[in-house]
């Protein structure tokens, strides 16, 4: 049998038990999938987290859904999601303000989470600290969609030949 | 159209391009999904990730396997997924620690990354430096499968009453 | 012999082989001894580093005077000092915002390091992120008097009774 | 007046009116301008804290005595001087593993601050866990003398040229 027949069987066979939500779940994983085959995104984690970009000069802010996807144990986004994006948009940030033959790469980050992750919408709001020639330092500001600062990180990128 | 069959057409539509490597992200997420289902994971991320839990007297250790999924845009394990097993690893271990009518809420990680994610699995060793009856202080250390220290993670909890 | 005249020994003898910058070092330890004592400052080191504070509405700034006191082994301000202003103005701010029955102890505090801390002073913008009943969230960004931001940081606070 | 005149007046007009706290601390700070000018230490805030060190092979400890110069304004430890420790030994520790051209310079630290600084003597435990060219990754344990563990820190140093 080949992997393809293998994953439908396998589809077939989730189906059967899934609840709503596994549902609704998968139906955003393969969206994620689609995304990302497409060239819309780099990584399999953005694309399922739906990442959308808003940059002006000296900020960006990216911005995900919040879905089940995204639940720990207690219902609210899983710390390990805010983290991941925290570090994407400030390291987002940093990619594109340095030379195209280099690559950010995080050495360090820090969050302390603030009020819990609930609402439609998280945003990052990355800012950059300091931009030298072989690190960066950045700052994050995750907010939901009513305005409510869910989390604050900081963090510090080594910037190295791609 | 009923969302089952949404699903299967759109998985199929997926698998008409995918890659093999698009394939096996599917194949992980569908075993996810039905670990999930099945209670074995109280989250979709752990699910997905494959958490797996090694306790011993006062530490937990925690393992992923790194696959494809995990990956960030220069092909090593994304600094949010080593954020996401420190976090899971070391709050894990302060909740199997404390009275059942209480949850351990993240309050502050930090995390140094130390060396590239690579190789075939991450194991975070968790331990509690602190553990009083609101807060608890904890580290983790999140090694290779060949013993490299990949990061290392430092973090704050509340407990709270469930 | 009594503990002054024991004191005024040991000064005469420090006095008779100190370099002009340990005599500078000794006048500024003097007259911080009395600002101490006269009631201007709560704790020594802070009146030894001679902390001012200017308050607006939503904000801290602390400052202190760059001297040889401050000094690493390599003649910049040493980052304990650095931190010592951080979390001194973080946590003064804080406790200028609670009821007067509660006193802020800091829970974490990190720091980073941006550009060397040189010049004529060291101004520490601190910002209360989160003020909740039991726990507050700060930030404090450390500039020279150049405008120079020296160092970010970002510190917890525990809220207890005095 | 000449310097030396000046200051033995301050001196004077300090102990007219000093309380025993004052003298003990003005006592502690005239033996660390002794120390410092013999070259025992390099900094003046090392021979104040009157920093000790001992070496094993992958550990440094340094220790300081727990005296009235070190208190906030709560007569414990001041957190600044648990983060002037924690960054001393740290890069002390770092110092003494890298070649004679080289110096580490702090990029950044956090402390969790986990109990009182009580009691009389503060021991830092300092262990390297990455050592690069560039660049190198440690923490440290601070302990007091009835081996409570006061606060847990972590930070990293640029290598750069002397």
């Amino acid at each position: 049998m080949d992997l393809n027949q293998e994953i439908l069987n396998k589809v077939q066979d989730v189906l059967t038990s899934a609840t709503d939500e596994d549902k609704h779940v998968l139906s955003q994983l393969l969206n994620g999938l689609q995304a990302k085959h497409s060239g819309e995104y780099k990584t399999y984690i953005t694309s399922f987290m739906k990442t959308s970009i808003q940059e002006s000069e000296d900020q960006l802010e990216m911005s995900i859904p919040i879905t089940p996807f995204l639940s720990n144990s207690v219902d609210i986004v899983h710390g390990g999601f805010t983290a991941t994006l925290a570090d994407t948009a400030m390291g987002t940030l940093v990619n594109r303000k340095i030379p195209e033959n280099l690559v950010a790469v995080t050495s360090e980050m820090k969050l302390n989470y603030i009020a819990p992750g609930v609402g439609e919408e998280l945003r990052c709001e990355a800012t950059i600290l300091h931009l030298g020639s072989k690190t960066s330092v950045t700052e994050g500001k995750i907010y939901n969609n009513e305005g409510t600062l869910v989390a604050a990180a900081s963090g510090s990128f080594y910037l190295i030949p791609r």
